[in-house]
């Protein structure tokens, strides 16, 4: 398996500029050998000013974006892609990679020839076994909640603790997974908080950033992992 | 049109018990003539539980509870009901709700018959054109995200104003709906905070409760509307 992911709970960390919380680590991820990413920009109306933001960050990190919108043909564009990196609205952006027919592509690429993969929150998402755990809103209906596939559990990103002094009465985080885990069959749930990220390189995966993240599984206790921490045994379902 | 809906944004206020802030509204919605009142408990996993909450509150106020999930058929538990109540996790409950095959009952019911309905939170999701400015997590696949459509506009529930003081990074709800409106042909979110409820009598419909409703149009800059303003347009679509 040459898999190699960099799933990110974030794109933007509280005080800082885009991807700036994570720039060490994309640079060791894409390495010396990638000088161009192919970027998704599905997951946002304004295709052409996400791909500028993401284009304008990656270049002070010396690699060239490529849109996947700006190619004639999207799935020749993955197929080429030396790397792919994916942000937005999770339904969006499940929605458009299934139009574009490009899901399959991908995972191909990903797990056969070993391109990289970065996910940022929605873009972690949908590399996950399925959006099931998004908290983004679904304004748009897309034709499977099953997504990527790049590993066999699902994430929750942006993960929020419950604010005891809140006076909010919308279900926790904690609860809504809790009520995904009442369904059959439902997989692990990582929940990454701002600040964290998961490398995945093949059949190791380790919890990196500066955050805890926290482990839901169906009917068992959940579980805080450090920085630090070696998570491969998500990989083994 | 002998529609009468009472669309609540949250079943529990901070401080008070389930249903208790808008339990005046509740009894002079029902009124006098209703006894009985259909409960569709499909939103949570467990509906026996569920269903007692609900029947020991409606108790107090005068009104026997029976559970759809109760009924050896739930088509015709819907074509007897004297009056609806719904409410919990809008994907299970809409995908519940096709799977029982009760949308398009529940509509007639309601549209033809004026069998009062009255929903909270999943429960006005699921009244409206669509769920797609829900909340919730799509722990569930839904066979459609168009709802039973009792309004021609959509709700957005336990509306939450942007904290200036957050460190979370996740999108506002502003941002969430404002994503929705970048779609074709959305219609108007009318934004409920918890404590605000909106009353529908046909084409009349008026904002109840303690708390200001923001509402989203497509196109347009957002409004504030304070309790007690009239709503009817909104119908009018």
């Amino acid at each position: 398996m040459k898999r190699r992911l960099l799933l990110v709970s974030n794109s933007t960390l509280h005080g800082s500029g885009y991807l700036d919380h994570c720039q060490q680590h994309i640079s060791h991820f894409f390495g010396k050998d990638v000088k161009r990413i192919l970027f998704v920009p599905y997951a946002l109306h304004d295709r052409d000013t996400y791909t500028k933001t993401a284009r304008d960050k990656f270049k002070t990190l010396g690699y060239e974006v490529d849109g996947i919108h700006e190619a004639a043909d999207a799935v020749d564009a993955v197929r080429k892609a030396e790397g792919i990196f994916i942000g937005g609205n999770t339904f969006r952006l499940l929605k458009s990679l299934y139009d574009n027919k490009v899901v399959t592509e991908i995972r191909r690429r990903v797990l056969e020839d070993g391109v990289p993969y970065m996910g940022s929150s929605a873009g972690t998402n949908v590399a996950t076994f399925s959006i099931n755990t998004t908290n983004d809103m679904p304004i748009v209906y897309p034709p499977s909640f099953s997504a990527i596939g790049l590993v066999p559990f699902n994430i929750n990103p942006h993960y929020l603790d419950t604010d005891p002094n809140s006076r909010h009465m919308g279900e926790t985080r904690e609860q809504r997974i809790t009520q995904y885990h009442e369904e059959a069959d439902t997989p692990s749930v990582l929940g990454l908080r701002e600040g964290s990220l998961l490398l995945v390189e093949g059949n190791k995966a380790t919890l990196l950033g500066t955050t805890k993240a926290r482990l839901f599984s169906r009917g068992k206790p959940t579980v805080e992992y450090d920085p630090g921490s070696d998570l491969s045994f998500l990989l083994t379902h």
